[in-house]
């Protein structure tokens, strides 16, 4: 894949208008890792909320700061304190402003009112640690894979007088889930020109005894189906940890973790013959089930009519990565005239691209 | 190294007095993984302490069921209960027997003086895994290993009325504590005709604000320092996970991570330049540090006078494990004879043996 050297710093938006660029006007000190960024998308999520809530408007926020990305950083006051160097510390102010903002919802009286939601959008990215990026304990690979370390997410429903607290559910989930969920809680119906992937996780989160027992996971790289969960199993079709021209760089998805025709560095296929785990025993997905085993062949008999139903039933968007141009980027978003912070727009010259993740 | 394939299989006592033979008179059914051998173990310990209590005797017990431990097994009522095999249903019946234990201290009202410790001697067999043993999440390797993964335990201390419930303490800490700890709870003074290992963990247990900062932690196989821990950091002064013949037959104590220069199939000295981790922000001993930053040296002119004032006061004791004799085993231990479970003593043979873990 070609890519351009040059490309416009990120600029950071209040609603649609440009307030500046990400580590331009948002400073973080690459020495230290200082930065305020978190403590300012703290102090506009507390305003919002206090506003809402004055006007009794009800309201959806979406809170989601970057901190634990690489270049990662944290206020002076966190920085140093905690046992896991600069991500530990990105991780603590993370913490803390959760917790600034689940008190603030108890102060304001809105609690038993509010439903939150925490979880990450893909785990850690391997690439950066240690020093910039988290651990996926037992799980395969990082971010950017479809290995259980780049995509298992835990996550934290809350909301008191309806979610018992303590409360520990297995339910399989994902993000897509997230829109049904919210439609059911502010009891608006889905659209119903179009199928939804995700489900309404509210029967789970609302009765600790409900779950959704057979729904399966599918594991996408860009069109491909890499990898389908079905309970405690996971079948791969494709496998691939990164291309050996990164990987020769010394660009590692997997560090310290090969396992043989698994973390391939080419896009293998297995879709005559998947590699199965059991997730339970066996989490880091190290130990595939024997193709001779009865196991295996239980398991792909019940598999595979879901895959098939799945790819039957997908309805495919148009590809919305496909196509680059240096052109669509950030140069010059609403707002940047008043900053004097637009920048000159290259010449539109899209080229086809595969983006294969 | 030589080893006899013949030995006697290994015998239950009750004190002093052979009961029978693991697994010939306490069976496992080796096909289904069924066994009530921590049953047993549990009824025993139970009535222990009631005769005890009754008697208004202090005791110390010492429950050290083997369930986890290949060949794995549980009760018939744990079998295919958990989410992780047959491991896993060994682990839920050890603990759903821990809590029987406490819940009978509690029963009998001696809860309030008794002090319950709880921890393992060592991480999973990875050699065994996944059917047969645990898992060490992010730690390197496993039991028979100096990383991570076969020596970093965790350990819960149980004593309602003195040690604050839920309470999470960083002390690092080893099992030759155990023996100092338990003299100072019973308020004997230490033997002071030898130097004990061991400290005292009673201020850090009853005050949650105390620790034993500075305390180092050190990683032998056989006679051989193998590692040094000091505060977050830990030095490899020789690496190794297992021999290259036994790797090549398949066994493999570090399965699905390989770091160079770490996981090593000889045993690689490092003395003179230590291979240096900093286990907070990588506890899984992949990214050693650079041996040109400053950090490398100022973490190393710490450990290093650590190392020669503990190798200056170290008294050897004499090596048990340097002579190997196949008549020096549970042939005929006593009580055999009422069970007519005696074996045939084979001719003492001692041979020099060497044993380098």
């Amino acid at each position: 894949m070609v890519w351009c050297t040059k490309l416009p710093n990120i600029p950071v938006y209040n609603n649609s208008e440009m307030l500046g660029r990400y580590y331009e006007e948002f400073k973080i000190n690459r020495k230290t890792g200082e930065s305020n960024l978190t403590e300012i998308y703290l102090m506009e999520g507390l305003d919002f909320i206090l506003r809402q809530t004055k006007a009794r408007r009800p309201f959806f926020l979406y809170w989601a700061p970057d901190a634990t990305h690489a270049p990662v950083y944290a206020s002076k006051r966190f920085l140093g304190k905690s046992q896991r160097g600069r991500y530990g510390d990105a991780v603590m102010e993370l913490d803390y402003s959760i917790g600034q903002i689940l008190s603030w919802l108890q102060t304001l009286g809105i609690d038993n009112n509010t439903f939150v939601f925490f979880t990450s959008d893909n785990g850690a990215a391997l690439i950066s640690a240690p020093n910039e990026g988290g651990s996926n304990g037992p799980f395969l690979c990082g971010k950017q894979t479809t290995f259980e370390g780049g995509m298992r997410e835990p996550a934290i429903a809350w909301w008191p007088g309806h979610i018992k607290e303590g409360t520990v559910s297995f339910q399989l989930a994902n993000v897509m889930d997230l829109f049904t969920t919210s439609l059911a809680l502010a009891g608006v119906s889905p659209p119903n020109d179009r199928t939804l992937d995700g489900l309404d996780l509210t029967p789970v989160l609302l009765n600790r005894s409900h779950t959704l027992q057979n729904r399966p996971i599918f594991y996408y790289r860009g069109n491909e189906l890499m990898a389908v969960r079905l309970g405690q199993y996971k079948a791969h079709y494709w496998t691939w940890s990164n291309s050996w021209e990164e990987f020769k760089k010394g660009i590692n998805f997997c560090p310290g973790q090969e396992i043989p025709d698994v973390t391939t560095h080419e896009q293998k296929e297995h879709t005559m013959q998947p590699i199965i785990f059991h997730l339970g025993r066996d989490p880091g997905e190290k130990f595939p089930i024997s193709v001779l085993s009865k196991e295996y062949h239980d398991v792909l008999s019940r598999i595979s009519p879901v895959v098939e139903q799945h790819k039957k039933t997908l309805v495919p968007g148009a590809p919305q990565l496909n196509m680059c141009d240096v052109a669509v980027m950030n140069w010059a978003p609403a707002g940047c005239e008043k900053l004097g912070k637009c920048l000159k727009v290259p010449k539109s010259e899209p080229w086809k691209c595969d983006w294969p993740h």
